[in-house]
């Protein structure tokens, strides 16, 4: 039953299982006592310090272990804020971060601070020209992820980090997709990443902050971890992190050259195979195991469940709730089809096999889908004749509105418009994706006359 | 190789262990998910939120999981204050709670709250009375512990309960002490647990919180946990802690009662083998697994090191620091002797006979240590004629300020006086509890005059 969702968790390393079960002999005791099981859980803890921060690229005492990758996130962005807030309160994130940084700027906004989102473009990513000029008066800090955790594309970390040396603003790096493919560009302040996206366990996340940082943890702490993450080290977990990110960092060159070919063949195949489709993500600055793609006239919790039956593990649209009737805030910033989106990221030894037979159910599940909502008609072409035209689509989720909008659009006369009423979130970003793909003339928004919001699309052919 | 310090960390429990494995398989995915991994994942979650709950006696809604029970504490005590802000920013708490729970209250108070903290008696319980007392005007929270960490004493939940239902106050108690021996006493609107205290793994805390009470989780959140735990849940671990929870409480009757015996027969034996001995806390209202006692003229530390080099684990003073210039909170609050400290908490299945060897080699290992440091010769009674006298002891730590003062007091007459010049912030604590125990006056402290403090004790016999 192949799980092609690495991105969300991966199963666990068998290395991290050995390192766990030792650990859970060896390290179950407070490594701050002095008596021999102390000493024994210290000295394990300092060796998986002294691995992680080989890994990372830093000093051992410029890393701390966290109860998870978001909680890494949280305490570094507060931190870090609250140790130049002389400097100024703005928090500069792009707007693809994962929900853990704009949790972290929520709460900063929350408490009177401010929060700059850059946009990034169709592919993904930030600019880093339109990123270092935000970098003015009184910012704080800034957020940048090593690779997005959607649709795999890499962030200009090195030149975002030039622009922020430059302008002498903290630079926080979340690798939580990237960290066990290999070393983040150089250039960071502070470091974030989990661990269980790697293949170690859940409970682990790491903190790096560089020596000269100004950084003042946040709310209680205790003498652990430096002061950064309080509570009693899960110590265990901790020792089965490090040695996994090891065994992955060991394996990352072959493996993910191997997966690269896989998802080569997803994104050359998908659009081949199944008519409608969107493949997003920057196709070669992109991890190697993630590919993500959207479907017209389907809706990706139905796709899921129908690859589910099919023994498939996906994911879809925002990669932190298993169901949204908002479309992921990735999809947005990018201005893509959200609508029938599915993420595929491959786990460390995904067969070739499992890949092909993806491939060839794939086409199967989407055409039913379709076939089930009527949609995936010839969309525009028809040789209609009648003048402007008003769909009601209120109180119909995606795909719906967009299935109506394709139904008619051949039926109105070319340089005649159609007008999509709607109170689906989706239909904000889809309808103008969906005119971008079919080459029709997306003329702009406006409030509905019944409630929502009236789209107007004008048929260009 | 006895391992006799249980209050910091148990050792894992066999059914923790198999727990663990097994989840580490079937509960490594993401539980928000809806494909199969994921529904595998929720299911554990759920069946082990469900256990948890009743081991605590809530509903499994009332319950999220935290990444260690100071998360629960800290999360708990600023959620709760926040809830109830409008009614007042005082927290109420007891001198002798945990570190996690000073630390959430020192957070308040630098956030321009205000922390009120009920004394203790010297068996370390506090008195309900003086407790309900503090209830009054702008109380947003209060706080007690089940059971003390430190000397054992079991704290008037119930009665302190009942009160704070009368002041309309919640209650929060930290039950990390005790909730492996049983349920917590009714009537807390708030508590909070730690895995690792009574055999689960490390990284699960708990936090429950009863409907109808005010709570506002604080800092950045996400879906998880009710939106009071953020970060990717430790699923393998905290299906271990709820089914080792579950079992350890299977045991804790026999057990309880077979390590009650155990520890009568330290807190019997204790005073008859060794000479200038206070052992402390409540001898029938307290844990069944803990005692503490202190002994005059050595120093904590070494005899750590020496019952360590014996094969003995045990800690002292503080719990939460290996090692300390001042003394134990709890200790001080209790007004009883801090030097030479030694707790001693003993993990289910500890054997009669590693007790009994205890019991051997401790008298041993305080003798050779006073011997080493000159203390523990006759303290008083001498047919001294001398008058009063000045002992410089300034810039000697714990316990040489009491060692110098117990071989002079001898030489002094009978109504004369001895004046310690001392910089040791023990000294505070140590003199006047030397005096209760050896019958002499004290008559009070004032600043030195070569710095530090001039405590004046009188010879009473």
């Amino acid at each position: 039953m192949p799980y092609f969702d690495a991105a969300s968790a991966a199963p666990l390393h068998p290395v991290a299982r050995q390192a766990l079960l030792a650990a859970l002999d060896e390290g179950w005791a407070d490594p701050a006592r002095l008596y021999r099981e102390g000493r024994r859980a210290r000295l394990l803890l300092d060796a998986a310090r002294e691995a992680a921060a080989e890994a990372v690229g830093c000093r051992p005492d410029e890393l701390v272990f966290t109860p998870s990758g978001t909680r890494a996130v949280h305490s570094g962005v507060s931190g870090a804020l609250a140790g130049r807030r002389r400097t100024g309160r703005r928090l500069v994130v792009s707007a693809v971060e994962h929900s853990s940084v704009l949790h972290a700027g929520g709460a900063h906004a929350t408490a009177g601070g401010e929060v700059t989102e850059v946009p990034v473009g169709r592919n993904g990513a930030v600019d880093p020209d339109a990123f270092a000029a935000e970098l003015g008066e009184g910012v704080a800090l800034a957020c940048l992820q090593s690779a997005n955790h959607e649709v795999g594309t890499e962030q200009p970390v090195a030149e975002v980090a030039g622009a922020c040396r430059e302008a002498g603003v903290p630079l926080l790096v979340d690798a939580a997709q990237s960290l066990g493919w290999g070393p983040v560009p150089e250039g960071w302040s502070l470091l974030t990443a989990s661990a269980h996206k790697w293949g170690g366990p859940a409970g682990v996340g790491l903190l790096a902050v560089r020596k000269g940082v100004r950084f003042a943890p946040q709310g209680p702490s205790d003498e652990r971890e430096s002061g950064r993450a309080p509570g009693f080290e899960n110590l265990p977990a901790i020792v089965a992190a490090a040695a996994s990110l090891r065994a992955v960092r060991a394996e990352a060159a072959a493996e993910g050259a191997r997966l690269r070919g896989l998802v080569d063949r997803i994104r050359a195949r998908v659009p081949e195979l199944v008519p409608d489709v969107e493949v997003v993500g920057d196709p070669v600055r992109r991890l190697p195991h993630l590919v993500t793609f959207s479907c017209l006239y389907v809706d990706g919790e139905t796709v899921l469940s129908e690859l589910d039956r099919e023994g498939f593990s996906v994911s879809s649209g925002s990669s932190c709730t298993s169901s949204t009737l908002t479309p992921s805030h990735v999809l947005r910033a990018m201005g893509v089809l959200s609508e029938g989106n599915v993420r595929v990221s491959l786990p460390a030894g995904t067969e070739e096999a499992d890949v092909d037979r993806f491939l060839e159910v794939l086409p199967r599940v989407v055409a039913s889908v379709r076939e089930r909502l009527g949609g995936g008609g010839p969309a525009g072409g028809g040789g209609g004749e009648r003048g402007d035209l008003v769909v009601d689509a209120l109180g119909k989720r995606c795909p719906i509105p967009v299935i109506e909008l394709a139904k008619v659009i051949g039926t109105v006369r070319v340089g005649g418009t159609v007008t999509v009423l709607s109170d689906d979130e989706a239909a904000r970003l889809d309808i103008p994706a969906w005119c971008e793909m079919r080459g029709q003339l997306y003329e702009g928004e406006s409030a509905g006359p019944g409630g929502g919001r009236a789209y107007v699309v004008r048929r260009a052919s």
